[in-house]
């Protein structure tokens, strides 16, 4: 096995050269004119700033971790080393995609500017590819790495579990701070500036214009990433640490013919390959992508969306056969597991387009009130079919391969992880490109090609965040499943979450209490964090003279230092809150009621999720539907009565709702970490 | 024992005839002159033709399931005819509640005209209290003798079940229809009345007003008592089938030197002597609110509603002790569940006042978008205490006395309902008796008393709507309790729901789908029906001539149809999702993923009560903060903003809030009802 076991690794590698070689494309791109430039390096310096600060931050939270899982008998230094290579390479990845996302914006507006849209587009789809494949391959490299040094061992494996936690920790500051920096900004910005000051949106004048667009890139980029990344790795280490507990009967079950200890370490290793399959077919999907491209953008896109996952089902068939000798079983697992996947990112496609949208806007003609009614009314029924989605999920994969099935199946929808992101962050490179065209006044005709690739990066974001969720969502019930053979394994089968069991039904509610306490901190926090980012613009205005004459430059680095600092402090309750939880109540009260906690955390996380990103979306296409002429347009009661749903929505779908993800994921894998020791 | 189960009826009757003589009491009350005679005649006569229509189609609809009921193996006509007895007294309980407050209402405006602000107190809380008097005695009345007949024998107790199912399918209507009745109208009067045409509100000339003013009978009267009869019966059919499945060892646990039957049918019997025990403690509490009413009114309600409770909880103990030799483990749960709702209520209090309610007036500073922000963090943030003390009931409750523990807790919590419907169904008539004197002109004075009242009513009510939640999540974890011992006696003990069993897992994301999906539907439901009324209170100030200049009548009884009608068409769906759901998942797919999702759905029904309730009163109080003069007050840009939470709280804390009470314990006595066929 140990020549198998090198693999992944090297995969990771080859992905990472990619992404290099991705990156040098993109540099050949002209960075355009002296302004252009200039709003680009201040975009850049700011997200360089607000990371710079958030690992600095990051580390002292990690350290006391490290510290604590360091002196943790059961655990020691190798779960702590884990914990390390996990951080690294989450935050690694977080980096790359940051660096090379605002390298990236500005040569998509120049090409807009100077060489016409299907250029744009290209230097704005390569942007996001590197994020798609700096998440993909660094997640494969790193936990390849600690596979390789403790996987081979039964004994040793759950010191994996270290990675996992180490990328929810930072997935944790990527997504819950950057999502109340970039709402904060956003609110801050907008309101004083449009408002206030009644100056258009990406005004340069506008000190907080620059901290707005390092939000964009802050939330949808590093966020987005360090939760995609936190629920790929995490789906891996579930099945791992499954197939490490799995009984002598279902190992055979699933592989017929293998005997015990091969049998396991195959089952063990499986997920990495799996996951090295799906790079492969990302990295065949950019491709294709990018030859498309030019013809016609969004089939292009929509090609590539499709074409990864299914040249992965297909080659997984082969590489489950080759390891297992033969298991259709596994196979269909991943089948469920990538077709679920998208039939999520589809309903909440759905659910932010077309009809819902139209009914929210027109719910605006008799005032704000409705709009509201209507965005709640259409984000709860939007969880419905995910919800059943997931339920015929666990069906199909655990009817054909126990809970072992669910962790494929997870794994299934998240291999090709590497096309979905690319994707996925397109959107915002060509936000923000469209930013800085406004704010260096590049005139209508640039405008309108990055408005054209803006619309279609909403379009593939949409689908984008039900995916992520689903991922979440998928990742976290292997982590639970993981944990709750882990805790039966040590105690020899006997460990049952009997709902009638008083223990787990105190768990469940206690559970259920944490996402609506997290959505309503992190929904307040937004707000706060809005009002230290209003004030200071606000002063601004107020002491720099010339400022809003246009004579005089604002000061942009303060805006992101404050917004920076707001966010920062803020996330620390709900991080230490999420962290918290699962060691006061496993060891407070029991690991029956932690096992119970984790099922009411991941049903109400679940369904927050999907309700507050889906009306958010939702309103913000409202909006954006009213304002292409719609119900008397831009101005009118109506659009003014969306855009209030549209303020609501945007903590809703930026902040509260992303912050679910991941707080199920880190009390799944913290769960996931002490099991040995409940 | 036979001796014994005969008393319960018989305190019901008692109870009934003091329903009467406060309803002589009341009657002696001047009606009042001609004008406002005749506007409290046509609300009265509203109110009945609601209710007659409602009757009728709940005739229809129960007729289907007793047809069901009556066909199925195993159920027969026992369960049937204990339907009948539960739908007959939750509908005479609502019938008799109805008909007295609407006579309440107009003397309640007399008195505060002619005698002044206790004789108005005084008739306003008689009035309550027969409603309260009402939903305790036809409860003890119809269960005790249900009980009389099938609960002697531990082999056709389970028919009991169907009594509950019953006063489940009368609840269903009266909440659910109601909610969407009382909102409809509500909003329906107040946009064409107060936006477009620039009456004030309660104008006689509007042609909403009278429906809306029977909207407010039909929800916090009659749809109130059914939710809490609902759970008062609910909690005692629980534990009495949790009684009749107690194995041996755990009745000898619970009653020290009792032999089997005997101990058997006294634990059985309990909930019904304890019930008992509390409409004593009623009628004596409410005897003490009106002898002290006359000094301080607010002080006389307080007291009422604390002295009910300790003297019951008193008075148990006693009980207790003669029933079952000694059983301090038993009396322990029943203080247990009597502070849980405590803390339920005063939790909600909280919440619907002071520093929560400032804080979202505060945010209207900066318009209604972060008015909802704020309103929505408040809701979900008013989870966590609840939660906590269902936890902490749980938690003492069980420790003592198993499962059984929890079925007597909810009727802790439950058997001085009397003293509390009365106290919170006060509210609604001071509300009606302000808007009579409105409607008929009877001048500043009367209308200070009467908004006096009524502003003491608010607080009685924030309190009332929290208990009700809190038993109703009680009541329906007792049902479930139920459920899942009944399931596990029938089969031998072989009953687990175990989270990590797919099984489970898939109910219990089917279970937490329906919460989301019943308020997404109620919430439609509210503006498809208040667009109905727009329509028609506008074709009447078009077609009728002089309407608005005060010279022609309204068709009042128009508008009182059709809001009816709205309700009751819109009331279907919802309705026949928490009826079917169960028996499609428990035939279906199996009883283990019924027991999944009766958790799921108690879980996400408890979570959006409390938000959608507290979140919602909220916005009400922070509006009316704003209307005393608060932060620029009434016209203000602040209160605007603060208009559109009210009218988003409106049908979040009315209609879809209380909807989940209802859903959660159909749902629950619908599974228990067929527990014996899975």
């Amino acid at each position: 096995m140990l020549e198998q076991t090198i693999l992944p690794p090297v995969f990771g590698l080859v992905g990472l050269a990619c992404a290099f070689i991705v990156y040098a494309l993109v540099k050949r791109y002209a960075e355009g004119e002296d302004n252009v430039r200039n709003i680009a390096d201040q975009i850049h310096l700011g997200a360089m700033i607000f990371m710079r600060r958030e690992y600095l931050m990051l580390a002292l939270f990690a350290g006391v971790l490290i510290i604590i899982l360091f002196a943790s008998p059961g655990l020691g230094p190798s779960t702590a080393i884990a914990f390390i290579v996990g951080a690294l390479s989450s935050a690694g990845a977080g980096w790359i995609g940051m660096y090379t996302a605002t390298k990236a914006n500005v040569r998509t507006t120049t090409a807009a500017h100077t060489q016409g849209a299907p250029e744009a587009l290209s230097v704005a789809f390569f942007g996001g590819s590197i994020m798609g494949l700096a998440v993909a391959s660094l997640g494969l490299l790193g936990l390849g790495i600690v596979y390789y040094f403790f996987g081979g061992d039964p004994h040793t494996a759950h010191h994996i579990h270290g990675f996992g936690m180490g990328a929810s920790s930072v997935a944790l500051f990527s997504r819950v701070g950057g999502g109340i920096y970039t709402k904060s900004a956003d609110v801050g910005a907008d309101l004083v500036g449009k408002l206030e000051q009644g100056i258009p949106e990406d005004d340069p004048r506008n000190p907080g214009v620059i901290a707005d667009n390092v939000g964009d890139n802050v939330g949808d980029i590093a966020g987005m990433g360090s939760d995609i990344f936190e629920s790929y790795c995490g789906a891996m280490i579930a099945t791992i640490a499954i197939a490490a507990t799995l009984s002598l009967v279902m190992l055979d079950n699933l592989t017929t013919g293998l005997a015990e200890p091969d049998a396991r370490s195959a089952l063990m290793f499986l997920p990495l390959a799996l996951a090295s399959t799906g790079l492969i077919c990302s990295i065949i999907g950019i491709g294709i992508v990018r030859s498309r491209s030019s013809s016609n953008a969004a089939l292009a896109l929509r090609i590539g969306m499709m074409v990864s996952p299914v040249m992965f089902v297909a080659a997984a068939y082969f590489v489950i056969n080759n390891l297992l000798d033969v298991s259709t079983a596994i196979w269909w697992s991943v089948v469920a597991g990538a077709a679920g996947g998208m039939i999520i990112g589809l309903t909440t496609e759905y659910y932010t387009s077309s009809k819902p949208i139209e009914r929210i806007a027109k719910a605006g003609e008799t005032g704000p009130a409705t709009v509201m009614i209507t965005g709640l009314a259409v984000g709860m029924q939007s969880v419905v079919i995910p919800l059943l989605a997931i339920c015929g999920i666990i069906f199909v994969s655990t009817e054909l391969a126990g809970l072992y099935g669910v962790g494929i199946a997870a794994v299934g929808l998240l291999a090709t992880v590497g096309m979905t992101m690319a994707v996925d962050a397109y959107g915002p490179v060509a936000d923000n490109a469209g930013g800085i065209a406004e704010m260096a006044g590049l005139g209508e005709d640039t405008r309108k090609i990055t408005d054209s690739l803006d619309e279609l990066g909403n379009t593939t974001a949409a689908m984008g965040k039900g995916f992520a969720i689903g991922a979440a969502a998928l990742a976290a019930l292997a982590i639970i499943a993981a944990f709750v053979e882990t805790v039966s394994y040590n105690r020899g089968g006997d460990f049952s979450l009997h709902i009638g069991n008083p223990e787990v039904l105190i768990g469940l509610f206690l559970g259920g209490i944490i996402p609506f306490l997290i959505a309503s901190i992190t929904m307040t926090s937004v707000g706060d964090a809005a009002m230290e980012m209003i004030q200071e613009i606000r002063r601004q205005f107020r002491e720099i003279p010339g400022l809003l004459e246009g004579t005089a430059e604002p000061d942009n680095a303060k805006c992101i230092d404050i917004a920076t600092s707001a966010a920062l402090k803020r996330m620390l309750l709900p991080g230490a809150i999420a962290v918290a939880v699962p060691p006061v109540i496993g060891f407070g009260i029991g690991a029956e009621a932690l096992g119970g906690a984790l099922g009411g955390a991941l049903l109400g996380c679940v369904l927050m999720a999907l309700t507050m990103a889906n009306a958010g979306g939702a309103w913000d296409n409202a909006k954006k539907f009213v304002e292409k002429g719609n119900l008397g347009g831009k101005g009118s009661e109506v659009h003014a009565a969306t855009v209030v749903g549209d303020t609501v929505g945007d903590p809703f779908k930026d902040t509260s709702g992303p912050s679910m993800n991941i707080l199920i994921n880190v009390m799944a894998i913290v769960s996931l970490v002490i099991a040995p020791l409940l």
